[in-house]
């Protein structure tokens, strides 16, 4: 379909990674639609992921220009990383995407009538979960180093349509980013997790993007003319 | 992802705001769907919700290049206080918005085959449903402001996707429009506001426009070369 | 948002028209999802909506540039009117497109298990109904004159996405196209309708398809250099 | 719409063809979800739905470049036999597409807690889901090898989208792919299918896939200048 200029090993691992993300996807998002729809909770999460994935791509596009439109720790410290931001500003970054994150809660509390500050009860714990957040992670960044690299004006659409699917796909419905899931600490509603569930979705983010920049530095990297 | 030109203050406050939008969508839009789902409401306004984000795509794209496709007094007035309209058409294209506004209404009732003239009884009042408008009218301006400004032939899609999410993020379903909110007080169906309400949408909508003219046309602005 | 270079006239029209057809949109789907959510019947044209938007987009790209990708007989009239089409070719295009929809009436009954040939009993009657098919068709020709006057190459997706949108803001669900209500009448499944019901399709079609060519040859004209 | 440049026979093949496909997905996906919406099944297909289609559209940006994107033994297949791909980095192509299919159900089942080995009990038989399969992988040939032939930078959004409608207008959910097929014969869950039933799958693959080349190199043909 398109010009192909890697080597056979990347080919080869481009076509095993990407069928192995597609079956992930294919079977998991099915899993998740058959354990929420008998109690509606399928309805709920439809319209939490359409109004995420729609919000992403409009708010990296009026951003991007601006900021780079990270949101996201773990995307600053691997642009940091990659030496595409200064280590100062990275930090401040950081900082701004938190109170950002912690805002945005409580604005939702307000706007809903609900007390502003709550601390959630919706416990997130074992294993599958962390697992979960390391594979949204790993795709996040693989969406944002691919499409920047590839398609960089496509790259609002992309992460907005791979969150759209990592909801439904991954078991913890996909935080991958340290901010939303503190701030997501702070609400007893339905995108809450409990503070003691945090640390392990942070294990499982920082894992997936330290995996996704081994492999794709490698993968899409530059050939030697 | 994209080429940073910004001072370091307008970054931070671009990731600052951007990551308060982000999660005051995840929370919001999950309290929506909670508390939707189970009278099966959720499923009224997914159908609204698509239909709504894909008509504006359409109908921008289509009559943005003969009149700019404001169908908004709030946008209209935002673009002769910013000198892009002159005050006697702007006067015009409002008077022309909310003319049009009452006939959809009325189109929708005879399609449906209902009384063509009815007034909504359901009541939208109290400060959350005000702060819900404001928040919903400064996130349509970011958004056609931001939009027009970097990318705008993506407007269309932008300001669809934009209004997608704010029926969900937003306690009020995101009216953003004194003559959509004008004529929704004459139907009593599922998108009806009763009169006494529309005062309170009115003052959010201005507010919120107020406030997001003078946040982006700073944030927005050119820098001196 | 973008170059306005139409008379004040035809700005005024356009406005009051997208305002029009933008409340149409918001609370016809609202009157339709409330109907339909209590019976679960929401949720079947959720399916039909998202599949057909999608599969339009698909088939416009694919065979639009063999033959222009009508698939529609008020479309190819409508072209052959404006000297788009010859004539003779014109009435082969209709012949081949009643054709391709029994047979892909067939098909999907095939495909489902189904008895092949099928008699809808789904009454669709009354003047809403013939109100809501000139609405759909109306704005189906605005969609298509407008996008390829301004936008060509996103044709394709607006027509996806406005029949996404009058699935639910039209009473009838939007048929628009003579073609498919003549191979609708053969199925007795969610989509049918009954024979008797078809002639008053067939006239808001061509009353709708009519008077949008009158609006638009004026509004969308080249103005003189 | 666009330009027209083929033989009149071709024109009105693409005619027949495209709204026989457009009916098939119209009447199709309307008996799909009038028979799972009952049971909220519907529910957990638009979730599952949902995914694929926003995940394709990822996977194929961000991988497109580097391999291909194929995913698919059939695709694999045709390219091959069109001479786009050698005989030798085929056959391997096809075992990294196998291994990262059986990868992927397993991290699935992984994410969710879940026996890593399961055998699908779901039995999908009969000719109407053979056919099934045929016409979708028939209609997913026609997907590739159009927009790669006229629009190749909108390939990935086309092959989302055609799996979005595919999933809801084929009474076999549209599987389209042999190392999909295979894999998903291994996860008990919604997506699974019971290996007895997969043979027949494959043959529909193959056949429509056949037939697909043999429509779309006739009609897709360049004209001689």
């Amino acid at each position: 379909m398109l010009p192909v200029n890697a080597t056979l090993g990347r080919r080869l691992a481009a076509e095993a990674l990407g069928t192995a993300l597609l079956l992930a996807v294919v079977v998991g998002s099915g899993i998740m639609g058959q354990t929420l729809a008998p109690d509606q909770d399928a309805l709920a999460l439809l319209g939490n992921t359409l109004a995420t994935g729609a919000a992403l791509v409009v708010l990296i596009t009026i951003f991007g220009p601006i900021s780079g439109a990270h949101f996201n720790p773990v995307v600053t410290t691997v642009m940091a990383l990659r030496r595409q931001i200064e280590p100062n500003p990275a930090i401040l970054y950081v900082a701004a995407q938190v109170a950002g994150a912690l805002a945005g809660v409580a604005l939702a509390h307000a706007m809903f009538g609900q007390a502003i500050v709550q601390v959630s009860t919706h416990a997130r714990d074992g294993g599958p979960q962390v697992l979960s957040e390391a594979v949204a992670t790993f795709g996040l960044m693989a969406t944002i180093l691919g499409a920047s690299r590839f398609r960089p004006e496509a790259t609002a659409t992309c992460v907005g349509l791979y969150i759209t699917a990592a909801y439904w796909f991954t078991a913890s419905t996909s935080f991958a980013n340290p901010a939303v899931t503190l701030a997501r600490g702070l609400t007893d509603t339905f995108s809450g997790i409990a503070p003691a569930s945090i640390p392990g979705f942070l294990l499982g983010q920082v894992v997936g993007a330290a995996l996704a920049l081994a492999v794709f530095d490698w993968m899409f990297k530059q050939e030697p003319a």
